[in-house]
């Protein structure tokens, strides 16, 4: 918990999520608030709870009604989406970069350039060469990067992080955590916003 | 589809369609636009997907959440809710009721009570002398609407409505419809009004 903080969590593979990272920092200046970015993996915990896959692809009519709606809070808020030719896309490297940065300047940037790249331009983010193009697009040292991210340290940082997620009831993305308070989906930001503001 | 309606379709057990059954008459007259209530059961719809029970006992962490989700949101709008002691509680004599009562003057104001029954006086709404009570309660001929609920043909409007909200792609409660669009969940209300609206 991180007092006076919203936590944003969020998953690269999630549909919603871009809803969110879209449109959190504007939301962060009006309101004056401190925004901490948390990515995690959905995968490990979707698989304890007995889903292989996302529950979007796993129930068609739940899936079906989340592509339609999708387009229309997009279309609703002038942001450009393509339904990706590929669901879920592995966001396990990009997850894995994103905790790295997650203190660094280019975090936020790097996070934004990856859910652009998985829901305008239907490119694959688990690919290294993708990921080498977005941060080499940032001015970074994309190969030292790369190779920090597959460090074994890092790689447990991520693990923790999914874990500690776990643990805070997180069960879906985005997820926003304030004084331990989970408010699930794009369409609770506001509440969480409240919540804060409320109690800070 | 009813063309210039908003379709309210909803499950009696449902936690957040007890949000929408609440405010829907006042947000109907302020936008001027007609309501048809549609009650149907999940409990098909769900058993499709594999799920014998609802959801958010199957799945704990969704649970959780859900019934603080719920806390917040009624104590947000002044609505009391308590937690009912059972949990989904069976809908189906108070749909068929319902269905029964849809074109009838007391057909909102029954669902209303039986909502309340549920979510306020946690009551078991599955008993034919609660549904007794609620119909006496509302100077009906109890006795009479309970058995004419009870025929095979008034069963039979309840199995196809059910069928028909399969066929929508409804998999849960609240769901919306505006020609031929759905709207899921308490917080697209507001969504399924404007877009009928405009389309009108």
């Amino acid at each position: 918990m991180s007092k006076g903080i919203l936590e944003f969590w969020y998953e690269f593979a999630s549909t919603y999520s871009y809803l969110s990272v879209m449109r959190i920092e504007a939301l962060a200046v009006e309101h004056k608030i401190k925004i901490a970015w948390k990515p995690f993996l959905l995968g490990p915990i979707f698989k304890e709870q007995g889903w292989e896959d996302s529950p979007f692809n796993i129930y068609p009519a739940k899936g079906r009604y989340m592509w339609r709606d999708m387009e229309r809070l997009c279309n609703k808020r002038g942001l450009v989406f393509k339904k990706p030719t590929v669901f879920p896309r592995n966001g396990l490297l990009s997850a894995r970069i994103a905790i790295l940065g997650r203190n660094e300047s280019w975090g936020t940037a790097f996070t934004k350039k990856v859910f652009e790249f998985n829901f305008v331009e239907d490119a694959e983010i688990g690919d290294i060469e993708k990921l080498d193009v977005i941060l080499q697009s940032l001015n970074l040292d994309s190969k030292e990067i790369i190779t920090q991210s597959q460090s074994k340290a890092n790689k447990d940082k991520l693990k923790k992080q999914t874990e500690e997620a776990k643990q805070l009831g997180i069960f879906g993305s985005p997820s926003f955590i304030v004084n331990d308070e989970v408010f699930w989906g794009d369409d609770r930001l506001e509440d969480a916003i409240n919540y804060l503001k409320e109690f800070n």
